[in-house]
């Protein structure tokens, strides 16, 4: 085991020699930092044979070293065995970070190499700074390992197809022209756009190019006149072709992105987004034109639904809450009658997911977790290692799927037989922080820093806390994580916060983890609306997009305050009323059961 | 009446035309930005006849304007009459600000002219910025109007005298050891101090310089190796100066802050802070040598109280907590039988806080406002304009002292009669506020923007809301407005937050106003002290400081979850047993009753 990443390392080393590279970086990433990697960009793995989701290998003459998570930990060093890779346990006393690693190892007048079209600006700019004057130069323009992979996997390609704008409200026409006042007001005579979900939102397109996001590889670059597409020709039919050219989008081949920045007319200042973009195409612009590095206005933009999407939205997670619905009922009545485990319950979900009208693909692979797994913060369960599922302790599902008219987000923990004090106590108090957010009424002007605590006051009295955010925003048929807004608390002066508008839409998930024991989290997705306006100014609030019971089984009212009760069974009062016309007989019953006043 | 301030206009422009200075600004400010301007400074008022707290004057030979805001209007209409000076009224409709003034009617060639000391750094790099080669000119070095001003007030001059270090907790030199560590952090050469609480903390000295700010007028250069104090040399007794020579702080004549910023030896880099030095001192410093503009090191220092203070503290607001529930219910039993107006209850108050042991001084001109008036943020009680108290409705008042162990402040509105059914629900929305951010508990590393919603949240989910921040920090022995820390919800981008930690004290001070009808606050002062520390970080609380009972005769328990009627019954109980050591007799069974549990 592992001789033949020892092996293929030996001949990175060889070919490093060659180029007179010193150190050299493979991330896990492609070209547009996505959230999932397909196989053509698992280089990383390729080289190490380490599988896990996250990890970056660092290669010279002297060592290979692989950098990665607490997550991981475990894996790693196993998958790592014999091929003479050092594991770096990020974050763990002691161990330096990769930056550290360098400035320690890298001498005067070496050379640190990657691919720089798989390492977005923000890390090389990072790197710039750390090497400054110390006479190292960055060699970014060469997929070195490249020529090592013989059997490479090809680069994805679906076909791209359209959103009608029944469907997505808006035209694209009418999208670049917003996004060209924009560019106006901030003086870019170009936006260069590398985001895939952004791109997608632009030209109402999607495709299927990237595990769970619905988006196609591309970039962009637009102009006071021109809007150029950079996409795989494979992924363009006649009738996209024809959509496009009517939009008067220009498109170019995927692979030109380079070489067009480098030849085209530029004049007047660049928009493009350092932490979005690649240190190759950000350096390609820097050198050509003034840069303004500000985050993508289609990031807002993409943020605010507009009536038409919301509309699809909401009838979109209600077929959705039906079918969890459902599938929680299922499992609360056969667990310990027919065998089930975390593998065999998450297929039977998305099967039922699979069944609803509309239904394109899951928006992240479902995490199934039972008991103790459940608390673990991104536990996945695999052919080699899952949990059998008996009638006690608690489950816990977040899984969510990609829809024509929209994209899903869900988690719900339900009691599987008897529960502790201790776990109905927790159980109880994340219902409460989940409710109370969700019911919070505030003036315009607040982002997720300012209500964040709303969530966490229950768990945070009783001394107990989630060391997750509480919430993020969710794409319209497209990513499930999406910026700018997000609820979180922590004071990071380096990220601008973003206001709370009518129209975004963003989850609500507080939870609860005690290691080796249960995990808990209750997460609905809710938009944002406008409530009264006085001279007080205009107050905001939430409502529901899930409507799906919370399990009354874990619930303990001693440790709610009676408004807390009053919010429960308001919210299960709606979750009847809404999801009653789906179900029948014993289903109906058991429905009625579950949205019981207490 | 006006036509003594028009013919002063009228002076100054002559002297302006033979000074070739085309707009004269002369706000309200001393040479430290305080928060009361003594007599010598109130130019502005000498120029215009206007005597508001706030307003500036731009004079030009075609006129002069007077900027004040809403407070002031009606008062500054009346004492500009006949003076011919234009009234700017503050962000109404179509009124532009100084700046866009200035930018609308400034020529190229022109210059524009002010006194550099009584300007802030910040706003004069605005005007630089707006005035950027446009070939106008900032002519800053002279105070033009000073001519005109025969019967000028004295600069003021007090005693200074030394807090002992059984009081403050700390020797001069080893917070002069701490500022230095601060200084090399940053890698700073030397700081220039111009804020005058900052300068006193750090010397440990205090003075009498600034209405109700136990200050002296002073400013301070610190490098690694000297410390030099700018003072009046009359503020300076033989003990006082020998006390600096032993803390090898060198006292130079406040005067000579220029001349000596010219003259020294400056080698590496300046720290001051730009939002607090004048526009002056920091051209003077920017021209001799590189600047680090931050926040001033002693600010943070000044903020966290050592347990020293925090003991006289706590010693300092329970006596001032005393005094004021004598005196509240002494109006609450004698209102309707006794005469009262705002003014001669305000005068009763400072009197009983004048006999408490170590008091020195008010912490600012006490608030005492009856029904409506108690609605205007700013109301201020004049010998013309005062109104009677009668057995009806709501009295406010917010008050404090300066004490040889501390500066207090606190609010408390009671009921003098009959309230009506919507002033209960705003009392007790209001009470509710807060008590609940009083014992929130929360995790280490938030801010006051995490926590303010906690007390906004009882009356945001009314419609209702108060127009002023939920709190401010409280010097020791010094100004009753500090910073860094606050508790405010709106987002700022360029106001860095700061994160509580123990030690600081900060004010809890709700509020709901209707204007024509009623105004409502209820401020705690409370201290932020450390919780359990646990797997999930380190948790923190606040600690009431203020026990003084809020009135039970306008709380509607209808208002109230169950945990907000435990919480006003636990501080309750604490006020009593607080308290009650000072207590016999009837006052006793009044406190009894006060504290009563519902």
């Amino acid at each position: 085991m592992g001789s033949i990443e020892k092996q293929r390392i030996a001949e990175l080393q060889k070919l490093l020699k060659e180029a007179e590279i010193d150190y050299y970086i493979v991330p896990t990433a492609d070209y547009h930092n996505s959230e999932y990697v397909s196989d053509y960009f698992k280089m990383r793995e390729f080289l190490s044979g380490f599988t896990g989701s996250a990890g970056t290998l660092v290669v010279s003459s002297r060592e290979a070293g692989l950098w990665t998570d607490g997550r991981y930990f475990v894996q790693a060093e196993s998958e790592l065995e014999g091929s003479g890779i050092v594991l770096y346990r990020m974050q763990e006393e002691n161990v330096p970070t990769i930056k550290e690693y360098l400035e320690k190892n890298v001498a005067e007048g070496q050379t640190i190499g990657f691919d720089g079209r798989v390492v977005d600006a923000f890390f090389g700019k990072e790197l710039e700074e750390a090497f400054d004057g110390k006479n190292v130069t960055l060699a970014y323009d060469r997929d070195i390992a490249a020529q090592l992979w013989q059997d490479r996997p090809a680069m994805p390609v679906s076909r791209v197809w359209i959103v009608p704008e029944e469907s997505c409200g808006m035209s694209a026409s009418d999208k670049l022209a917003k996004v060209r006042e924009k560019m106006a007001e901030e003086g870019a005579a170009h936006l260069l756009i590398s985001r895939l979900d952004d791109i997608m939102w632009l030209y109402n397109i999607r495709a299927n190019d990237v595990e769970c996001n619905p988006v196609a590889l591309s970039y962009t670059m637009i102009s006071r006149e021109n809007a150029v597409l950079f996409i795989q020709p494979k992924a363009l039919t006649e009738e996209v072709k024809k959509y496009l050219e009517e939009n008067h989008v220009i498109c170019e081949d995927y692979d030109r992105i380079a070489a067009y920045l480098k030849g085209c007319d530029i004049e007047g200042k660049v928009w493009c987004s350092g932490a979005d973009i690649s240190y190759m195409l950000y350096k390609l612009v820097q050198n050509r034109a003034e840069l303004i590095d500000r985050k993508n206005p289609t990031e807002r933009m993409k943020a605010v639904k507009n009536p038409v999407e919301m509309e699809h939205i909401r009838e979109c997670y209600l077929r959705d809450s039906v079918a969890l619905t459902k599938f929680l009922f299922w499992m609360k009545e056969n667990v310990g009658k027919v065998p089930m485990d975390e593998l065999s319950v998450a297929a039977k979900l998305d099967g039922m997911r699979a069944e609803i009208t509309g239904y394109l693909d899951l928006s992240f692979p479902t995490i199934s977790a039972y008991k103790s797994n459940a608390a673990m913060a991104h536990y996945s369960a695999t052919e080699e290692h899952f949990s059998r599922i008996e009638a006690d302790g608690f489950y816990l599902v977040d899984s969510g799927g990609q829809y024509e008219g929209g994209t899903t987000d869900v988690t719900r923990t339900i009691a599987l037989g008897d529960v502790t004090d201790e776990m109905k106590l927790h159980f109880t108090k994340v219902a409460c922080a989940m409710l109370r957010l969700a019911d919070a009424k505030f003036l315009h002007g607040c982002t997720g820093r300012n209500l964040d605590i709303i969530a966490r006051e229950p768990l945070w009295e009783c001394g107990l806390d989630y060391k997750h955010g509480t919430g993020h925003g969710i794409g319209y048929i497209l990513n499930v994580h999406e910026g700018p807004h997000s609820l979180r608390w922590q004071y990071r002066p380096e990220i601008p916060e973003t206001e709370l508008e009518e129209g975004m839409i963003v989850s609500d998930e507080p939870g609860m983890y005690v290691q080796d024991s249960h995990g808990i989290r209750t997460e609905n997705i809710v938009e944002v609306v406008k409530e009264e306006k006085n001279e007080y100014g205009q107050f905001m609030g939430f409502r529901h997009l899930t409507y799906v019971p919370i399990d009354l089984d874990a619930i303990d009212t001693q440790y709610m305050e009676p408004s807390d009760v009053r919010k429960l069974n308001a919210y299960h009062e709606s979750v009847y009323a809404k999801l009653a016309p789906y179900f029948e007989g014993a289903e109906l019953e058991l429905l009625k059961k579950a949205t019981r006043t207490l």
